[in-house]
C-alpha cells in the first residue's frame, strides 16, 4: 500500500547502522567478550524432571585443578515464598529459584550448582564432582495432567490465586482468571450456530541462533560489569541485583548485541551465576550456554489445552464467544494465559464474552515471553473456529470477519475501548490482494486467520547530541532486536531535517543512558520513538535559540525547516539560513555542546491487527505439509522504517508456521527432553518456506508522534489457524492440536474423517 | 586549614570510586583492550634531526609475512598550509605534519610511515623493509640558535607572526606577541633597585607512566570505534576524524583508563594512524608505544630563554617588571609562551609592565601541554628575581611579596581585573606555618616561590540518573586524570542528601554523553561540576515535582533536603517525608523515570595562586640537592576533595623538583636523544622526596555553585624558583639554568661565585 506520508526519511528503507557490522562479523554479541584472568563457569543440571535437593558437596568440586568458585542456590538471596519480589513483569520468587533451584529441583535441566574455573574444559570436569543427594520424585509435564487431583505437586506453597472455591491445599494451578462481557449463557442459547471445539498446543521454543551467553566482572568493593545479551539490559541489572544483594549502582549493565531473542531473553539465567562466581573468585567469570542448555533449562512458551465456543446468528453476526484456556507455566508460575484470555476475541465486536484462564505449573522449564505471548495459541483456537463458522453460514471467511471486525468504538471484551485501529483495512487489503483472487492449483488448500496484539509503551530514555560538524548521536536504551537503530536514525534525521547518513546511533548502557524498558511487546519504536522525537525536538528548539541569538532576534521569530533556522516570515528580519552544521559549529559561542535528554513513560499505545493468507499442499502419502504461498497483511500504524516492519511480519509468519507444522518438546519416559537440538527439535529453515509477501497498511496511532503502534508481535498470531485452515481447505480435515507435522496428518488422513464431531 | 562550611560530603574524603581497580588491577588503560582479529601497528621513524624525505617505498614491507597495511603521511588529510585547522586549541596543520611526517621529517623520531601485522614482531620486521630515501639537512635544537639569522630553517611556509618588523622570509621564529601595561621604562627610571636576569630551562617530559596507546576498529562501512587512553576522548574524536576525512558521527570514541597525562595526552599521536591502517586492513589495530617512543616522539614542555627584569622602590613596592620569553615550541609552532608571558607578574599589583614572547620551531619532538603550560618556566625566573630583590631590599620574601601581592580589584598585566582571590590567604598561611618559623639546620637553606594559573571553564555535559532503589549514577564526559570521579559523586550526594556509597560514577564516550572538552587547565572540577550541579538540581525538581503528584500539591510547597521531599511548612499539608528511595520506586508511575541531561560552556573561572616554602641541602662534595622539607600553600576555592586537592599540590611539587633538579633531553652530536628511557632521563622517585606537606586555603570562587576554582596545575609553577632561592640561602650561589643537577651545582661551587653580576 502506498504510503500516504511525505516524508524525507520516516518511511524510507534506510540502510540499517548495525548491518556492516553484523554481516562482517565485527558485531560483538553475548559470548564475543572476554577480560584478561577470565574465568569459565559452568552449569550442573538436575538430571531428574522432579526431585527433592537432599544435600549438595561442593567441596570436592572445589578442590577441582583449576576451579577458583564454586556455588548453589544457597549463595543467592533467599526471597520468602509469600511475598512477590517484583523486577518489572517478573517475579524474582520464581526467577530466582528458576536460576538456581533450592530444595527441590523441578526439570531435568534445572540448575542445582555451578563452578567457576581457568578453563571451560575444567569447570566442566568439576561438575562430575559435585555430589547432589536427589530423592526422585513423581513428576507431571502434560497441563490436562497436571491439574488432576491426584497429579504429583510441585510447590507445597502455591494455592489457586483467583478462585474462592478452590481448596486450601497444594495444587499445580497457580491461579485462574475469568473475565465476561453481557450474558453468554443466554446469547449461546439465541445463536442459531454453535460451535464448541478443543485445542492442544505444543510449547515451542523461541530458537534464536545465539545461546546465553554473559561476563561478569565484580569489583573487590562490589562494583560490578555486566556484558551479556538481553532484550534488556536494564532488567538484567535489576534482576541480578535483586538476587544477589547488589545496588543497582553497583551494576552497570552493557549490551552486547543480540542474536535474536524474540522473548525468551528478557530474563535471565546465567548473570546472578556468573555474578556470585565472579565475586567469589575475584575475577571475570565467563558463561555460554550449549544449545542443549538452551533447550533444557530455558523458556519455551506454553503448551496449552483450551476450549472454544463461539455462536453466530443465521445472517453472520458473532453473538457470543466463550473460551477457556488452561495453560502450562512450567515449573514456576507465570504463563501467558492472561495473553491469551485477552486477545482471543479482541479482533471481533462481540456483545458476550466470557473468557477463563488457568495457570498451571508442570515438572519442565518455566515458560517464558515468546512473541505475542499468549496471542498465537488463542488465535488458533479461534480462528479455527471462526473458520468453520464461516463455512457453516456459507460465508466468506474474510467477508465473515468483516461482517463482526471491531473498529473504532467497538468496546474490546478484554476492557479498553478502541481508539481509531486498522483491523477492517487488514481485511480489506488481504481480500483485494492478488493472492486471494488467485485460484488455487489441484490439491491445494487456503485458509485465512487474523491476529491481535495490543502493543505497549512505557518507559524509555533517549540522549540526542550534536556534534560539532553537524552530524547528530543518538542513544536510546534498547537492545536493537528488529532494526530500531534504523527506526531511530529515521526519526532524527526526519526531525532535524539531515541526511540520515549523519546521524549515528547506538545503546546506551545502564548507567549512561536513562532507565528504558525491556525490548518487548513491540513497545521500542513507539516508546523510544516517543523519547527520541521529544529529545529530537528539544534540540530543534535549542538551534532556534542558538540562531536567535546570533541575529539577535526573537527565538519565537525562527523556523527550523529542511536541517536550517530560517527567519519565521519578513517580519523577522533578512538573514541566511543557518545550517545546522554551522550553528554546531558556534555551539561553543553560543551557551555550549547542543544536547537533550528525555526520559518517558510513554502513554496511548495502540493495538496491531493481521490478516493472514494461507495457501498449502498436503502429500497424502506421508502427511507432509508444504506451505506454497503466504501473504501477510498488518496494520503498522505508520512505518518508520518498512524493511523492517516487513522483516518482522516475515520473522513471525516463519516462526508461527514452524509452530503449526513442527515444532514440538519429545519427552522420553523418564521425562528428560529427547529432541534437545536443532537436528531433532525441526525449525523450519529458508528451504521450508515460500516468500512471505507481505502488506503494510498504515492505520496511525495518533497519540504517537509519528503515528507508530509496534509490528513485531502481531504477525506471529494468524499462521497456526491460517495453516490449520488451508488444510480444512485442501484435504477437509479439521486439525486441532499442533504440530500438524506428517506422522499427524497422516494419522488423520488415514483414519478418514475430518475430525469435526 | 579548617574548612569554613558545613557540608555533608563536599569536602569529604569519601573513597575515590576508581581506587580498588587501579590498585587491584581490574582497571582497564589504554593498552588493555583487544578485539578479536586484531592486528599490531608499528610505526617508523626517523633517524634523522632534518631531513628532506625525497621517496618512501613501501613496497617490500607491504608484502612482508603478516603485514595486513602499511601507511605514509600521504594516506593522512592534506591540509594547505596557508590556513588554520582547528581542533579546539590545537592546529591540525601542524599535529597531522607530526603525527607522521610528508615532505621532511623534523626530528629524529618524527613518524614516517607504519604498518600493521598479524603479531607485534611481524609487524616490527617490517618496518626495516620500509625504504625511506633522506636528505640530511642541517639542523639546531637550542632555542637561542634557531633564533639566529643564519639557523637551519624547519619551515620554508613559516613567517613570524606578530612583528611587522619581521622579513618576509622563512624563518624559525612562528610568532612573536608583546603586551604593556603602563610605561617600563619610565618606571624602571624611577625605581631603586632594578634586577635583571637571564635564565635558561630545559624541555622536560610529562612522564607519565603509561605509554600512548590505542585501539581502533574501523568498520566496512566507516563506523569506527577508538578506545583509548587520552585527556580527552572528544579530542581524539575530533582530530581523528579531521586527520582522516571522517565525520564525527562516524567515530565513536572510548576513554580507557588515563595512566598520567599531565597535559601530554591532550593530542593524538597513534590514533589517526591505527584508524587509518585498521581501515586499509579491515581489522582492528591496536599500537602501543615503547617508552623510547614517548621520550623520542611525544611532547615535552618547551625548553627556553628568557629575560626578566624588575625594578622596585626602596619602600619595597615593585614599580616596574619586564619579561622576554623565548620559548622551543619543537618541530612546529605552539610552544606555551603565551601562558608563560600571561602568568609571568599575574600574582602581583604592577602598574608597568612589559611582556615579550617568541614561539620559536626547532628539530625537536613538538612540544604540549604540561601541567599550568608555560607559568613554571615564567614563575621560575621572576621569582629568582623577586627573591634576589628581596634579598637586596632587606625584607623577608614573604613580606615583600605581601606589599606587592594582588588581591581583589587588582589589575593583572595580562588584562583581567581580578574578582575575590585568595593569593595574600596563601601567603599568610605560608608565613605562619609551622615550617617558616623552624630554624633551619646547619647548612639548610631556605626558599619561597610563589606561582599563578588561570583556571579554565568551557565545555562539560553531565547526566544524572536516578535508579529504581534510589540510587544514582552520574556520568561525565571527562576521563578521570585527577579524582574527578570522586569530587562528581561528592557533589552528587550533597546535592541529593544521600550516602556518596549510593552514587555511581563513570566517564562516558563521545556518543552517550554531550560534549565535554578535554581534561586540562584545571577545568573539570569547575566545568564539569557546574553541570554535574546542574543536572542534580534538576533531579531534585523532578524529586519535588513528583512528590507534589504524589501529594496532590504544588511543587512550589515541596521542599528537598536531607535526601527527603517534605511539605514545604505548615500550609503545604501534612505528609510523611518521603525518600529518594521511595519516590524512586514510584517514578514509573509519576511519569518515568527521573533522568538529567546537561551541558554547559562554564564561564567565570577563577585564579589559583600558591605559595611554597622549600628547605635544601647541598651536599658540596658531589652537588647534590636534598630537598628536606617542602610545604605547599595553594588556595583551592572550595576542595570538593580535599584529599584529591592535596594530592594535585603533591603531585604538582615532585615534578616541579623533577624539573628544578634532574630532568633534562641529552642529545647526541648528531640530533639524537641520548636519554630516552627513565634509568637516564632523571625523574624523581619517592625516596628522592620529603613528605611534601600541604594546606589548603579555601577562598571560593563565587561564580561557580560549590565554589572551585581549580587545583592542579598551579602547584607546579614555584618548585623550580623556591629550590633555586633555597639553594642560594644555602650556598649563596644563585642558579638560573635548570636542571641544577649535580653536576651543574658542583661547577658552580668550584668556580666558586654565586653568579650573581
Amino acid at each position: 500500500m502506498a504510503s500516504e506520508y511525505n516524508n524525507q526519511w520516516i518511511g524510507k528503507r534506510t540502510i540499517r547502522p548495525d548491518g556492516e557490522d553484523k554481516v562482517t562479523g565485527r558485531a560483538a554479541f553475548g559470548a564475543d567478550f572476554a577480560q584478561a584472568g577470565m574465568l569459565w563457569g559452568k552449569v550442573l543440571r538436575s538430571p531428574h524432571p522432579h526431585a527433592r535437593i537432599k544435600s549438595i558437596d561442593l567441596d570436592r568440586a572445589a578442590a577441582a585443578p583449576g576451579v577458583k568458585a564454586v556455588m548453589s542456590g544457597a549463595d543467592l538471596v533467599d526471597f520468602p515464598l509469600d511475598t512477590p519480589v517484583m523486577v518489572g513483569p517478573a517475579d524474582m520468587r520464581f526467577v530466582s529459584r528458576n536460576v538456581m533451584a533450592r530444595d527441590k529441583a523441578l526439570y531435568a535441566g534445572h540448575a542445582v550448582a555451578a563452578v567457576a574455573a581457568t578453563t571451560a574444559e575444567a569447570a566442566e570436569a568439576a561438575l562430575a564432582l559435585i555430589d547432589v543427594d536427589y530423592e526422585p520424585l513423581p513428576w507431571v509435564i502434560d497441563v490436562d495432567d497436571a491439574m488432576q487431583p491426584d497429579a504429583p505437586v510441585l510447590h507445597d506453597f502455591l494455592r489457586t490465586q483467583g478462585d474462592a472455591s478452590a481448596a486450601d491445599a497444594p495444587t499445580n494451578v497457580a491461579s485462574r482468571a475469568e473475565f465476561t462481557l453481557g450474558d453468554v449463557d443466554d446469547a449461546f442459547a439465541e445463536a442459531d450456530v454453535v460451535i464448541e471445539r478443543d485445542f492442544k498446543t505444543k510449547p515451542v521454543h523461541q530458537g534464536y541462533i545465539e545461546p546465553h551467553a554473559c561476563l561478569v566482572s565484580v569489583a573487590a568493593d562490589g562494583r560490578a560489569t555486566i556484558w551479556s545479551s538481553s532484550q534488556g539490559h536494564f532488567m538484567v541489572r535489576n534482576a541480578t541485583a535483586k538476587m544477589t544483594g547488589a545496588k543497582l549502582s553497583e551494576i552497570r549493565a552493557i549490551p552486547a548485541e543480540i542474536g535474536g531473542g524474540f522473548g525468551g531473553k528478557t530474563i535471565v539465567y546465567l548473570e546472578p551465576l556468573a555474578y556470585t562466581l565472579s565475586k567469589k573468585a575475584g575475577a571475570p567469570v565467563k558463561m555460554v550456554m550449549t544449545r542443549e542448555e538452551v533447550f533444557r533449562a530455558t523458556g519455551p512458551t506454553a503448551g496449552s489445552s483450551n476450549t472454544i465456543k463461539i455462536g453466530a446468528r443465521r445472517d453472520g453476526r458473532i453473538v457470543a464467544a466463550e473460551a477457556t484456556f488452561r495453560f502450562q507455566a512450567g515449573a514456576f508460575p507465570g504463563s501467558p494465559v492472561r495473553g491469551a484470555s485477552n486477545c482471543a476475541f479482541a479482533p471481533y465486536a462481540i456483545d458476550n464474552v466470557k473468557v477463563v484462564g488457568y495457570d498451571v505449573v508442570a515438572n519442565r522449564p518455566k515458560c517464558n515471553a515468546y512473541r505475542a505471548p499468549g496471542s498465537p495459541i488463542a488465535a488458533f483456537g479461534v480462528e479455527s473456529v471462526i473458520d468453520e463458522l464461516a463455512a457453516e453460514l456459507g460465508l466468506d471467511p474474510i467477508e465473515f470477519r468483516l461482517k463482526n471486525a471491531a473498529r473504532e468504538g467497538t468496546r474490546a471484551a478484554y476492557g479498553p475501548t478502541f481508539r481509531r485501529i486498522g483491523f477492517e483495512e487488514t481485511l480489506h487489503a488481504a481480500r483485494d490482494h492478488p493472492h486471494y483472487a488467485t485460484p488455487k492449483n489441484g490439491r491445494q488448500g487456503r485458509g485465512v486467520a487474523c491476529g491481535f496484539w495490543f502493543n505497549v509503551g512505557g518507559e524509555s530514555s533517549a540522549q540526542v547530541n550534536v556534534n560539532e560538524d553537524g552530524t547528530v548521536a543518538v542513544t536510546t536504551g534498547h537492545p536493537d532486536i528488529g532494526g530500531s537503530r534504523a527506526s531511530m536514525v529515521n526519526i532524527v534525521a526526519e526531525t532535524l531535517g539531515i541526511h540520515y547518513h549523519n546521524v549515528s546511533v547506538q545503546v546506551g548502557d545502564t548507567n549512561t543512558i536513562g532507565y528504558s524498558a525491556t525490548t518487548g511487546g513491540s513497545r521500542v519504536t513507539f516508546s523510544a520513538g516517543t523519547a527520541v522525537s521529544e529529545a529530537t525536538e528539544r534540540v530543534v528548539e535549542q538551534l532556534r535559540e542558538r540562531a536567535a541569538l546570533l541575529w539577535d532576534i526573537d527565538p519565537a521569530a525562527v523556523d527550523w525547516n529542511n536541517g536550517h533556522a530560517r527567519p519565521a516570515g519578513a517580519n523577522a528580519g533578512d538573514f541566511e539560513p543557518l545550517s545546522l552544521a554551522e550553528l554546531a559549529a558556534k555551539a561553543s559561542q553560543t551557551g555550549g555542546p547542543i544536547t537533550a535528554h528525555v526520559s518517558v513513560n510513554a502513554q496511548g499505545a495502540a493495538p496491531a491487527f493481521a490478516t493472514h493468507v494461507c495457501d498449502v499442499e498436503v502429500d497424502e502419502e506421508t502427511g507432509r505439509v508444504e506451505v506454497v504461498r503466504y501473504t501477510a497483511v498488518q496494520d503498522a500504524g505508520r512505518a518508520i522504517h518498512p524493511g523492517y516492519v516487513e522483516g518482522q511480519m516475515q520473522g513471525g509468519v516463519a516462526q508461527g508456521i514452524g509452530w503449526a507444522l513442527n515444532e514440538e518438546y519429545i519427552f522420553d519416559a523418564s521425562g528428560r527432553l529427547d529432541n534437545a537440538g536443532f537436528l531433532d527439535y525441526r525449525m523450519p529453515v529458508a528451504s521450508d518456506l515460500p516468500m512471505i509477501d507481505t502488506v503494510v497498511v498504515e492505520v496511525p496511532n495518533d497519540a504517537h508522534p509519528h503515528g507508530v503502534r509496534g509490528v513485531g508481535e502481531v504477525p506471529i498470531a494468524p499462521p497456526m489457524a491460517a495453516v490449520a485452515n488451508a488444510i480444512h481447505d485442501a484435504v477437509g480435515l479439521r486439525l486441532r492440536e499442533l504440530p500438524m507435522s506428517p506422522p499427524k496428518v497422516l494419522a488423520a488422513l488415514t483414519a478418514g474423517d475430518d475430525e469435526t464431531p
